[in-house]
């Protein structure tokens, strides 16, 4: 498909510089983009590479626009310009009339199944689950019993929901997530081997959250783990029982969140990040990477922890320090009292 | 299914305080439950919710029981009295007689599946397979070949068993989880490419071992990963190749563990935490949330590394410190001396 | 099958010490190691347990072998020869007149699938895939539209691969890997939810490539997700979209890569380490265990961080005093300032 630079300025509330007619068919980055392409610069740092760019426009703020000789769209918020773009130029309208179940597919007889759900190849679905107009279920995903899925909700191939899970409108899950497996809960015994605690509970997912590959969200061990509306949570994310994510919370891949923590509402919590059980988080909390949480944070800012990679042979030194700290400290104080007591005596 | 306070104190061997007959019909946390729920307090920090609590009946220690005006079950333990309590609201006796073999299922013929094993959709079962009575197999599981699964054991959809496992009476492994991968081997050639070294020997897994999601188990290079009896490991794990974990350790979500490592018994590894090859831990070690354990353990303990989160601008100024850490120590080292000869010259 | 030392010499390019016709029949650790085994020993810290090996036969650099009294191949990278003689042994010829297309797969019409390849149980493969000769895809996996897999490919059962993904010959790619899901791309609207960037671009993954169970590997929002010939990955591993991985590098189980960081060609980055987005590292560069890398590397070496596990109690004192390193070194100064001060007027 093909828009004029005017067009593309009317489908994204831009304003146009340069050539209105400039016909674009396709999105690249600054570095690749050819003739026919839009690409965007959302940072003044790559503004350099927008010198040599060969885009045929290119979406920019209005003050990186005045120093720009070429197309360009111009927005206070270019990133955000760019994705509308991209969206212009890749949206498939998803026909609901096209819907279709695979023959392969097991759907138990007490399942409710709306009209325009799309079911892939091997699909298993369980007993009286329900799947609202409009759902996609990737091929080998599994569908575990009672559970309900709302409408527009796609599911990759490959994704397991265990039982009782709730999802909510227009959720997108990825390939290998597993959502409503057992929490970890074992009571310890006398003979120091483990009871397992049945985990009764369930998850309940909100609506427009997206939920990366391989990541993975436990059902509570009693009520239910809960992930709020738009929340994004990308690869390999461990999101414990009885956990609660607050809306449009952003979780970047390997974040691992223990058992019945709460985090807020609009937070972004970086990748790596390991947060301890039985915490509350509240809103607006920005956590950078690699940092271990181990206490609540009751103050919106941003919090860190971690220790940059250095050249190993100096690593290995300071590391060992680390270990000297507390005596290094007392050493401090120490001399600062001794020199204290040379300055009374003596001076 | 309902039970008197009196039936449950006699099913779980504890006392009773308040009315006998007081009839319950379910588990529920203590900020939940209502009427007709039982609940629970395992920490005497929970204590104040406690007064607030609607449950028809607590689980608590004689302590607490002294000081709580309604219907309670006194036991010494009132956790693992929580955790018999939900099995016995919600435990479902397997009837092997039920058992099925869903027609989409592809068996091998040498397959060996004894009877009262249940197969579920699209389950893959390769040559050579044996399957005890009562095993359960989650939709899109596949097992690979000259694979034993004892009696009794469940594995949720879309489970992975690699050829040649051996798995124990009993054990829970649940979705996405990979056992028998590839462990990590590759010899380093001259032209600096690698050389796969071809991982010919398997994984043991014991009896009443509990596997979560997507957590992966590889296989030894020669001989045997061997995960003992009991031992329960959470999601998103790693465990390398030719490692040996004892029995009734307890590993949570996001633990790495590299190949050749030997974990002792009753061991406590929390989540987030990196332990290197070829070491050695001994039984009864606890291991804090997202240490990196470097060397080998051999005294039981607590052993902990990593640095709490704090002030991102606060942080910052302490984490450039850490690169100058074996300098202030030097430093300390020269002012100590010069105090001295200060002392001695003058004092 | 059975070699004599004669034949394995030829085989490895090895030199004999002791009976040139001693009959060997399989691969063996050297504790594991007995009568008709051939075992190795690559690291001088295992020479003790070579004394009392009862392997016929084992693998030793010509230094170690002047000390043993029994039968050797005797080669200057014992390592790489064991490697060698591991697959001597265990190598299957894949026979690709034997290749199968098992009838539970589902195979789009479009898909252009050669001579000589194997399809498993419940496969599922999309429109205008190309499978060339040689390739193996294990039961329950999923291959995207668009999607073409070079010669001799092995993905085993339950992988998924999302749409317009490549891969190189010979490749290895372990169950539960995810190739090609979103990258996690959001723009911020100004009511603070996000607005979803399509993820347009795709995967390139080169020949001679492992990838292990449950790792994760994003599309590029534009462009290509890159990773080069002979790349090692291991398990539980997150490569965010437009990275780029170069020839040869290896990495260990439960690493971390953001988005769009360059990683040169020869690296070895072991396990747990978290790099983040928009990095460039050079080749060469060898990275230890849980390292936190957050700026370029523009230099070969060895690169740290991270602090290893102590004694809980002790490690919490030194904890405390990392959030005061600061306030210490501010204070080392001001003595040192004193020292000088003192020492200018009473010396």
């Amino acid at each position: 498909m093909t828009f004029t630079l005017e067009e593309l300025a009317n489908l994204t509330a831009s304003s146009i510089q340069g050539d209105k007619d400039c016909l674009l068919k396709g999105v690249a980055s600054l570095s690749n983009a050819g003739s026919g392409d839009v690409s965007f610069v959302g940072n003044t740092k790559y503004k350099k590479q927008l010198d040599s760019c060969e885009a045929s426009a290119v979406i920019l703020s209005a003050s990186l626009a005045k120093s720009y000789a070429g197309n360009a769209l111009v927005n206070d918020d270019p990133y955000l310009t760019f994705a509308k773009t991209v969206k212009i130029f890749h949206s498939v309208k998803t026909d609901i009339a096209l819907a279709k179940i695979h023959p392969s597919a097991s759907i138990a007889k007490s399942a409710n199944i709306e009209t325009g759900v799309s079911i892939s190849a091997n699909v298993v679905i369980d007993e009286n689950v329900t799947l609202k107009a409009g759902v996609n279920i990737g091929a080998g995903s599994y569908i575990g019993e009672n559970t309900l899925i709302e409408s527009n909700v796609l599911l990759y191939p490959n994704v397991t929901i265990y039982s009782d899970t709730k999802i909510g409108e227009g959720t997108i899950i990825h390939s290998g997530a597993v959502i409503g497996a057992d929490g970890f809960g074992f009571a310890p015994q006398k003979d120091k081997s483990w009871y397992k605690i049945l985990q009764v509970g369930n998850v309940v997912i909100g609506s427009d959250v997206e939920i990366g590959a391989s990541t993975t969200i436990d059902r509570a061990a009693l009520g239910s783990t809960i992930i709020e509306n738009g929340v994004k949570i990308d690869n390999q994310i461990q999101i414990g029982h009885n956990t609660k994510i607050g809306e449009h919370t952003a979780i970047a891949a390997g974040t691992l969140i223990a058992g019945s923590t709460k985090i807020g509402k609009y937070c972004q919590i970086a990748g790596a990040v390991a947060i301890a059980g039985h915490l509350n988080i509240v809103d607006n909390v920005i956590i950078t990477g690699k940092s271990m949480v181990i206490k609540s944070i009751d103050k919106a800012g941003v919090y860190s922890s971690g220790i940059a990679a250095d050249d190993n042979k100096k690593w290995r030194r300071n590391a060992i320090r680390f270990s000297q700290l507390d005596e290094m400290a007392k050493t401090i104080k120490h001399l600062e009292t001794e020199l204290i007591n040379i300055k009374d005596n003596k001076l």
